[in-house]
């Protein structure tokens, strides 16, 4: 099936929880507030909460020291999702306007100090506001002081080799001066492009450095990939579950997503088979090696059944390789595009992910006519790459850090994978299943399908102070109701345990709240 | 009429020469050159032309000390453009395998030394390879060493505050450690908006911070507003002339351009009112102060028409305001941000242009629900631009290095604007015209109608060690094929004397040439 990709299903399991009135309780609040709230606006519910109540604060109408109704009373009272309340009174907390006393409850602050709001979103756009709003309002509350946030997709802050950013920054400013900061070509920095040749001819491809096109990270280049190959209305293919950023591309390029599903080699060759005889994609997108976010590794064989398949509809495929480096067990598999014989594959990877996330450096490997195609799109996008940010990381590369900093990844990440799968083993509820990564940041669980969703999980979770990534956003259908995605990368093992620790008590605590009975409203 | 952007005529003039067999001459080459081209190949005829001459002396078919053909009598026996002749002369010099004699030819090197042919850009597809291919051609040759180029749309490099820079980079890594390093939000660094937004107050725009949102330069802005607001096919209104780069956006996202012609105040207002009467535009694109090419300078009354004529046929304006600042005579005028009651304007400006274009910082300012979507695609084009880089450009305006760094922009560039308008009055041919300019970086100049071409001209400029932008390069339709537009901004008033000398120069001597009889065959 073909889904477009902005329907309402993409997390449709968050949804189905965030978004229903809360279940019921026994008791009221003893004073209803007095909120009117529009669902037709553009401002998001919980921003017409903090504006109502912190109005009815600064007016005077809720006095110092006044109780307000559990987060659960008042959403079911307005019929609105938790999250909005819980969001609103976090917000008005954080402004000093509301006070929170462990156990007893939420108040109206005393001694006021009100801050700026700064934290606050944008308001969504009504045809995106329902998946974009989860994601935002999920990471918000992630990221609230105390939990320990395994949502994340980023790579392990304290691994940045920041002095040797500095010095090589300075070097280069020193080494360059004005040149440095002048429009670079297109195409990136020639140096840099050179360097990137040795890089990948080191992973067995053969390639030259005018089919290297420098990027502003991983996400420009399948940007530029899908804008150079692909019109409004077609058809990508991509593994279900799939990375969040090709979602956004696919639906902001008002591409559609067709998603094939995975068994633990990655993408199913036979599924794929099947979807190709029928429709006719433009492009594959695949994450061949530690996919994101279930961390599988396309073995040689499948990826060679790929290519065949691939090259036999004649469609060509983008190979994300982003997490290629992140390999802490085995022995190191081709790339598709090592394998490609003919052009067909395009080859993404980032210094983003592997050194400096904040650099926003990427590159494509691409073949004519697609390279010269990109090369366009790249200008048009963005003219070209900023000049001392490519400097910057191609002195790095030559002064061999990439390569420091990669050996300390893989020992560090090989302990933070067993100290997640010791954890998870002790701490997740039984019948709760995941595979061992090999490589990348993330550990994939699949909760067992009778109990709590992972969006329910994730409510709970939040009250106990840690979070994670809902398995069903990164579905471009239906699926993922039960998965948790899990950065164990960007945690010391002290922490990896604590936190899984907080998921099992917090999936534990919402089977003893609700019962099966209550809990069966809800789902 | 509407123009689809990738036909051919957008460089027409240019073309019209280049591309054309050369004029009729006496004699033709003692001994023609073995040379066999493919019109339909993906390898363009300069790079056919490199390889099989650099074969040839590769080979020893041609000998050491022989003398090649004139590139016009070669172009002429292949029936090909002179510039893709010049081109592999110049490339095949460069890698050692030929050698020029002043005044006597161009002969096979006799001691060689093979150089890597770094400099050559990638064959370009054929549905556009006419048309970059020529503006590639036209800057290569611009960038030939000891030529005076007026070509760039850069700024002046010697101006770029790169100390300051450097001291910013390291307080900021210093400061913020890992965190400059990490993926910042979609929207941009908080700091860097809030500082937007009282930069943009200044000028007169009301907006909050979450009306800012951070960008890769100014080209990305553009080009992010044309992906939120448009769909393929649809149609863009735009000056004619106009920035080239809204032309590469135009035909990277497969919509057409409806070139609207200008006066010295601007886009003609009746033309524009013509026009919408009979289509549907979805955005109309102006650059209101000191336009690229023209340097026109949009006065109040204008602005005020094209916002209530926008407003009537409801169709949001994109402002591009980057030349703002580069104003050197009289008051400053209000930007259409500022005069637009209703957010039907969206504004976008860039430190890029003003500070460092190497830093590739721009931004936009758009209310709901354009913010939301362009947020929206933001984030699917580049998740975010470099943290470390909008952390920089943050810290450097917060220490008022913009405002030092405008004050002395000004200063010099009135100093070069004058030293421009002096040595075109003295050099060039009777009969050619101009607009002073009271800001931005450029001269834009008609030569005589009855004369040589800019193109032409242009071609004979390179041989005089000089070169500027072609007209007829930024029109969408036919046009600008007698007009030079010359960046005076990045040259000392010493080399714009000599330049423009040079230029009257080409000028005359092509004149001197042909003869009006020769020339007629040409045009």
């Amino acid at each position: 099936m073909v889904y477009p990709v902005d329907i309402n299903g993409i997390i449709i399991g968050l949804y189905r929880f965030l978004h229903e009135p809360s279940v019921q309780r026994k008791h009221m609040p003893k004073r209803p507030l007095n909120l009117k709230l529009n669902r037709q606006s553009e401002e998001p519910i919980y921003r017409q909460l903090i504006r109502q109540i912190g109005g009815q604060i600064d007016s005077g109408e809720l006095s110092a020291g006044e109780r307000l109704p559990a987060s659960r009373d008042l959403a079911r009272q307005l019929g609105v999702s938790r999250i909005s309340v819980v969001n609103a009174y976090s917000e008005l907390r954080g402004a000093g306007l509301l006070s929170a006393r462990a156990g007893r409850g939420t108040f109206v602050a005393r001694d006021r100090e009100p801050a700026p709001l700064f934290s606050a979103p944008p308001p969504a756009t009504p045809d995106t506001k329902r998946r974009a709003g989860a994601v935002r309002e999920m990471m918000r509350l992630a990221s609230k002081k105390g939990v320990i946030n395994f949502s994340h997709g980023a790579p392990p802050k304290e691994f940045f080799p920041v002095r040797h950013l500095q010095e090589a920054i300075n070097h280069v400013i020193e080494r360059d001066g004005g040149d440095a900061l002048s429009y670079e070509v297109p195409e990136g920095y020639l140096p840099l492009r050179v360097a990137v040749r040795d890089y990948v001819r080191a992973i067995g491809i053969q390639c030259r450095y005018e089919s290297v096109l420098i990027t502003g990270g991983a996400q420009q280049a399948i940007d530029l990939v899908l804008q150079a190959l692909m019109s409004d209305g077609e058809t990508l293919v991509t593994a279900d579950p799939t990375y969040l950023g090709i979602m956004d591309i696919a639906q902001a390029r008002r591409v559609h997503i067709l998603g094939i599903p995975i068994d633990e080699d990655g993408m199913r060759i036979d599924a794929l088979e099947n979807i190709l005889g029928r429709h006719r994609p433009r492009l594959i997108y695949v994450m061949p090696s530690f996919q994101n976010p279930t961390g599988h590794l396309m073995p040689l064989h499948r990826r060679r059944q790929l290519i065949r398949l691939a090259k036999g509809h004649g469609i060509p495929i983008l190979e994300d390789d982003v997490y290629r480096e992140f390999r802490f067990d085995g022995e190191p598999l081709p790339p598709l595009k090592a394998l490609d014989e003919n052009g067909g594959v395009i080859h993404t990877n980032a210094f983003t992910k592997m050194l400096l996330p904040g650099m926003r450096i990427g590159y494509l490997i691409a073949d004519s006519p697609y390279y010269e195609r990109l090369v366009r799109v790249k200008q048009a996008a963005d003219i070209s790459t900023s000049g001392l940010n490519q400097r910057t990381i191609h002195l790095m590369l030559q002064r061999g850090i990439l390569g420091t900093q990669l050996e300390r990844n893989r020992l560090a990440l090989r302990r933070r994978r067993d100290a997640a799968l010791a954890a998870a083993l002790r701490y997740f509820p039984s019948g709760s299943r995941w595979h061992t990564p090999e490589g990348g940041l993330y550990l994939w669980v699949e909760l067992p399908a009778d109990g709590p969703s992972a969006a329910e999980t994730f409510i709970s979770a939040i009250r106990h102070d840690v979070a994670f990534a809902v398995g069903s956003m990164f579905y471009s259908g239906d699926g993922g109701t039960h998965a948790l995605r899990l950065n164990y990368g960007i945690h010391r093992p002290q922490t990896i345990k604590e936190g899984f620790r907080r998921i099992g008590k917090a999936w534990q605590s919402l089977v003893a709240d609700y019962g099966s009975v209550e809990r069966s409203a809800v789902l």
